[in-house]
């Protein structure tokens, strides 16, 4: 079961709320989706995430796929029940990662990917289809199809190449998918690719949107070079329907969220609060003095906060700031504590989720410009 | 404040129930104290304790005298405060840990301890008025005398001059905890030692209680060999004031807990359900195949677990039980998750938190014999 619908248009921009409903439950959008990699969003139980008020997270499939493996799962009931996670759940297509291993533990050509695992070094091969079958095991919500992800820095015809095979890919996750999707349970986003080319996206976008996919991800987005990302983004968007949900791949930086968002896209994954929260930085509100110049965070394993009795963030009202001090959080890295990790995820975790829910009260308001501009200037 | 009140007797054992009041709340008793050495019980969050069950946890004074320090955490106001546990809150008196160090980290004279830290090794002594006045600092409602811990298998004489040195030491201690606690904030529990030697035992009970302490530890016992141990015990407590509270230090195996229950024991901590969560074993119930031959656990690392759907215990009833699956744990410890030790720890508290409820109320329905025979024979 699959649906979305727009709620409310932005005046003076593309920004837009709406709801992405699912088997599992309801997505209000804009929404961030935290990464729960290996099936768990790391350090924190599926109670403390619904009451941090997320209403998704993404899991990954290359990792899943390899520990515990995708027929275990299923096995299991799926990935929502083995996690017990009772809401709308994406996981990704596997290539990302893939693409992503290091040492030539990856080979590509037009028929899939063959890699070696990270875990024991077994040779693997992902295709289009094995994609689709091995999302279909773990049984998201919503899936990706398979494509093929490039650094932003590959010259045009290595670009070029790479997305004439993406979009080969694309509609053989297509047809493997209708094959396995009798049932209507999953639904699936297509990938627009193409580089930093802002021809190849505009022919990637046209290419992903007429083949009728679900949803629409934006993919190899890397937020850096900021204007060149904004661009790519912006001509992209103009030759995908209006009407689906448009997910951007990877991205998760306060700033680029709020451009995003004014150019009409409704999901984000990222893996930056959590990992960010594990080695000590903590994300602070405007009001507390977060902005883009300090990337809206501050690490509490600095010395300075030996001793400090204030909160994580002083305009915070997540249950860490209600309880403990920048001290206690301080004294835990120190010691290496578990619990460091449980509550700093647990507070960058907060930060993300009220922003969100800030940035589509702004966007009903017909006040999102207001606060893009508290947020980011 | 304090305060120790017997609620009900057992008609044909020692064993009883009561309630120890603090300024910080009262503590049902016999009680299970979850260890919290540095200011967290590793991999929980305080409300996750409250959740479980848990009315006091017990931290470690060596660990929180070096870090963070026990002037910072007064000036954090207090343990209480910093670790955002308001409820009832024991330390111990930092002997245990620094004679536990290992070569030659730890010296003892009559005046006290020089030991080297276990983090950087820098140089510290411990003196019985040191130990009051860092306790004093850190902030626990129930506090321990400084004692000299031996190993049970020391000879006579060594053993005797070390319980002459400990008694020396718990004069001491009262003479300074007297000085500290004119505001009657904390309440003091001398330590009974004497090694294997039911002599020595009973010379340190008498004399121990003879100094007015507000309650009696019973210090050195490792629970094995069992009934060497349970001879030390039963034989010592014929000799220490029956209206005070007791507390077992360091015991926390089942079939101890029923034994020293049974034998008028109030209190115990322990790290074995935590640590021993931590690497993957898993408690269980007598419903479930627990028992004394198995230690009252398996270990959920192991590969037949792999695809199992069942909880860790069926007959648990604790949020990890009632959620996930022993394939989703097995997953989540070889996959070496942050949640696995929170989820294992978790469930391990709880089964003890259920076992001192029951425990408590089979005596005051006069049938804790009825108990016993069902969890140890």
């Amino acid at each position: 079961m699959f649906n979305f619908r727009i709620k409310h248009k932005a005046q003076n921009s593309q920004a837009r709320t709406g709801i992405i409903s699912t088997s599992h439950g309801k997505i209000n959008t804009p929404a961030f989706i935290p990464v729960a990699t290996q099936a768990t969003v790391k350090a924190l139980t599926p109670i403390q995430l619904e009451e941090i008020g997320f209403e998704a997270v993404l899991c990954n499939t290359y990792h899943l796929y390899l520990r515990p493996g995708a027929a275990l799962v299923k096995k299991m009931g799926g990935l929502q029940k083995f996690m017990a996670w009772n809401k709308p759940l994406f996981t990704d297509s596997g290539g990302f990662q893939v693409f992503s291993l290091k040492n030539g533990l990856c080979e590509v050509n037009d028929d899939g990917v063959t890699f070696k695992s990270h875990i024991d070094a077994s040779k693997h091969i992902f295709t289009p289809e094995k994609s689709m079958q091995i999302q279909r095991k773990l049984g998201a919500d919503l899936i990706f199809a398979f494509d093929q992800c490039l650094a932003l820095n590959a010259d045009y015809e290595t670009t070029k190449k790479s997305l004439e095979r993406t979009h080969a890919w694309a509609v053989r996750s297509l047809r493997e998918f209708k094959r396995l999707n009798k049932d209507k349970k999953q639904a699936l986003y297509g990938i627009v690719q193409g580089g930093r080319f802002l021809e190849l996206r505009q022919k990637s976008a046209k290419f992903i949107s007429s083949l009728g996919f679900d949803a629409i991800g934006i993919g190899s987005i890397f937020g850096d070079p900021k204007d060149e990302s904004r661009k790519i983004v912006e001509h992209t968007l103009k030759f995908l329907p209006p009407g689906k949900p448009k997910h951007l791949l990877g991205i998760g930086a306060v700033e680029d969220i709020f451009t995003y968002v004014e150019m009409g896209m409704d999901t984000f994954d990222c893996v930056l609060p959590t990992r960010l929260a594990r080695v000590g930085y903590i994300y602070i509100r405007p009001e507390s003095g977060g902005k883009p110049e300090n990337k809206f965070r501050y690490r509490i394993t600095t010395s300075k906060f030996k001793s400090d009795k204030k909160p994580l963030d002083g305009h915070c009202d997540c249950y860490v700031c209600q309880n403990f001090s920048r001290a206690y959080l301080h004294h835990l890295f120190k010691a290496e504590e578990l619990l460091s990790y449980t509550l700093a995820t647990y507070h960058n975790l907060y930060f993300f989720a009220r922003m969100m829910r800030e940035i589509r009260e702004s966007i009903e308001k017909d006040k999102f410009r207001e606060l893009k501009r508290k947020w980011v200037k």
